[in-house]
């Protein structure tokens, strides 16, 4: 038996199964300080027996290299409490022995989709979440990307859609992707929530353009065979054809594996990405 | 004794050296036709031995992926002759049993200058080269990327410089950053070649611009902890200084391991990184 913790900005979920993915059981609740939404955890696994392995998708920004004594270590976050918090400390004194691997969230949803979801048996895929902020996970060659710390995607800056002025919401960089297309940038532009905007409103042909100017970079950089974008603005009907659409049309048929119309997909997963990926981890983290 | 091969666009580089990277003897000649540029390294080769391994870094497009019978094969280039060309195939021919590994001539670059130049040691590294075109080899968590081709780095889309309204010169996206920040591209904007605009002409400001965002895109999207520019157009006094004070203005603080002075630098091997990179290949491709 294994054990699977996600913490989400809102919610955590933990979880015990197997190191394939397979899921026995799992728990769902609010996030709250750390040593609460730990505790949390923790209880809910000893009361399940003594794990042989923990895998853990968070939120960031966390530091990720293995090697180093600040592993699993909380950086800069606006979430009260965090910062500077030690996930991998935390669960060390919880289960003394016990191996401890820790991943970025969206990376744990990427491995997910990679190996039982969206993108299955590939191994280089992004997986995009467009929500409150924006953020991708993401294999290349079959491993998960990590770099000096991790990818911190929404914040690459992309060509304006024609006639678009909005000023962005992004606190650092005003206009950058997630600021202007993630979607407390929707709400303040339109003045209305993603979710209320029909299929066919002008809203969503300026959010193709900006995703799809994120995935032609995703493109020139990675090279992924495919892109799964998830998270609550994706949601409308049409979206991801949209998108696919727009990037076929930027990239004027040079990213050719990028043609098909399985290139950007919704994921399969939905809810359980996170948590699916928890558990994947523990074998090839 | 292993042997080495970088087929540019312009020259041809063969050597014979050892797999950590040591030259022994290397000789230049130009690119011509596939078949006499081949035949040229391997009479070269031949007269000094028998290669236990010949390590080869190519122009692209070009398959990478070494479970597919098409390994090595170029794809739609414009030099004349070499599209549908098997490079594995030929070196397969000329050496029997012989183990051939082939990567992108920016690949072999980046592994150099990360295993013997400007980005020693490290395991995220970008090169990139300004030149005809603009291109980039990558390494990720050590590896090479290649993805489901390999990067085509300079057709990702960036925002205007203000005020610039060129049309770009990339024949597939017109304003893509090779479109907008190639050799050609500044030759056709400015009337004259890069190399004959001095420091402080408005040409590097727009180019640091272009480049400092192609920079940032690869900061979100593989966070390596140095980027290498080279190429021609890399030459100019200052422009490594330049590329990186705009890359942090446009960060705004949020890239923070991109703040030192050395995150952007020149590369330390100049010329030798393509040949360099070709013989380290059959250590690690």
């Amino acid at each position: 038996m294994i054990a699977g913790i996600e913490f989400g900005g809102t919610k955590t979920v933990v979880a015990i199964g197997h190191a394939d993915g397979r899921l026995v059981e799992e728990f769902r609740y609010l996030t709250t300080n750390p040593d609460d939404t730990l505790r949390t955890a923790v209880e809910w696994i000893r009361l399940r027996g003594n794990p042989e392995a923990v895998g853990v998708g968070a939120f960031g920004p966390i530091i990720l290299a293995q090697d180093k004594p600040e592993y699993g270590r909380m950086l800069a976050t606006p979430k009260p409490g965090w910062e500077g918090f030690s996930l991998s400390a935390a669960l060390r004194d919880a289960f003394p022995d016990v191996r401890i691997v820790i991943e970025t969230d969206v990376n744990a949803a990427a491995l997910a989709e990679s190996r039982c979801g969206a993108a299955l048996g590939l191994d280089d895929v992004v997986y995009i979440t467009i929500g409150t902020g924006i953020g991708a996970g993401m294999l290349s060659g079959g491993r998960l990307v990590h770099g000096a710390l991790h990818p911190e995607f929404g914040h690459l800056k992309v060509p304006r859609f024609s006639g678009d002025d909005f000023a962005g919401v992004c606190p650092f960089h005003g206009a950058c992707l997630e600021g202007l297309a993630s979607g407390p940038a929707i709400a303040a532009r339109w003045g209305a929530e993603a979710s209320t905007l029909p299929p066919g409103h002008k809203a969503w042909e300026m959010q193709a353009w900006y995703l799809a100017h994120g995935v032609l970079a995703l493109a020139a950089i990675l090279a992924p065979s495919r892109v799964v974008i998830g998270g609550g603005v994706s949601q409308v009907e049409s979206f991801h054809a949209l998108v696919g659409s727009t990037f076929r049309k930027l990239s004027a048929g040079y990213f050719t594996y990028g043609e098909g119309v399985d290139f950007i997909m919704p994921p399969s997963l939905g809810q359980q990405a996170g948590i699916l990926g928890a558990l994947l981890l523990v074998a090839c983290g």
